[in-house]
């Protein structure tokens, strides 16, 4: 799945866990990636977040697709700072998902607090 | 305070509109902005959206940062579309600023609506 | 649907407006409503804007359900306030609908700001 | 702070922890509460998990206002369901406080996932 995900490619993002329900990514935030007063870009690291969700959410070979993401910001991420996303499910049906995801540093510092909801379609995809 | 913004620049983002509690920015969905399953990667349009709440945010000079930010998604975005982002601010107190950022295609699909919470530091900050 | 609905006749909710993605609902907040700092408790005023996007979205006959809901609160609601909350739906998908809730003071300052999403059951049901 | 929260009293709300950053609550859903489609009205579960936030964001005995909450429901409430909704704070500035609350049945089926943020205004209060 990763190898199709040109963003996610983009974003240089690693993979260290990934199973249905749970996922782990890291990634380095580069100067390409800050905004205009030097801290990164809200978008980064909650794509980072929404990464990990759709990663665990699409585990089982069937296509979930995000509906509602919400991402709280208690601190702001530097140039150079390793981020640490961890997405597990916290709820299920048959055809609704409900995931959170906890984004830190290097140093546990909290960057991110996200909680999203997938809608699963019923469709099956092939993996490389 | 887009030219010191490397994310938003990577996003090709054009600013249509910029003013204090209101901004219209476009861009263009290219190849490697997609996910897995070849539509774009819901971090794409929301750090559209996000952009678009900081612009206008910040565009009274007063640094403002995103406290909680959510979003939902009607529909998929794909290659080759053009998002236009629309922020306009909700409602605003001294030290918080509340804003809603609706993005639609160029068909007038809606594709992601976005609500977010800013925080006035107090500080100024010089643009370009 | 209202008469069934026993906790919208404890808060006293008034009907102004009911159509098929668009509703318009009022209530007055009593002392038994606020919190221990006599400001009105945010479970209030959320209970309202719910149940004008509940109104909204059930009003085509389908039962909808709220899978997700978010609130943000620009400012406190006293006893004695008249809040009006106005419902719309934002967006529609077959499955899925999307609602913005505005909640206004009889003095036209917005108190809540309201997004939620409902799930389409596809099941009908009868109304009074 | 309870005893001065009428509505959390209607709601028959029982603590059963409350210290800085956690609490634990507990009530039983009466026939009242329940909406059109005899369950839980989403107002409810919602207003128990905006209370125990409220418990354990103003434990310290500083004055915490909610400024944004986010609310799923994996699955519905019914009449004669005991709910209990666990809050803890997952991160906390100076100014902010996140926090996460879940309500589960006495079957331990989650029903509500929620995400709140508070403004720690500075002011202190005294309790009974």
């Amino acid at each position: 799945m990763q190898q199709q995900d040109g963003f996610s490619r983009w974003l240089g993002i690693a993979v260290e866990e990934h199973a249905p329900g749970r996922c782990v990514l890291n990634m380095v935030v580069r100067p390409e990636m800050v905004n205009g007063f030097q801290v990164g870009h809200g978008g980064i690291v909650f794509s980072l977040a929404d990464s990990a969700m759709a990663f665990a959410s699409n585990a089982s070979g069937e296509v979930a697709v995000a509906i509602d993401a919400q991402a709280s910001y208690p601190a702001p991420v530097r140039v150079g700072d390793r981020l640490r996303a961890t997405a597990r499910e916290e709820s299920s049906t048959r055809r609704l998902g409900f995931y959170a995801v906890e984004v830190r540093t290097q140093d546990d510092v909290v960057v991110c607090l996200f909680r999203g909801t997938v809608y699963r379609t019923g469709k099956k995809f092939f993996e490389d």
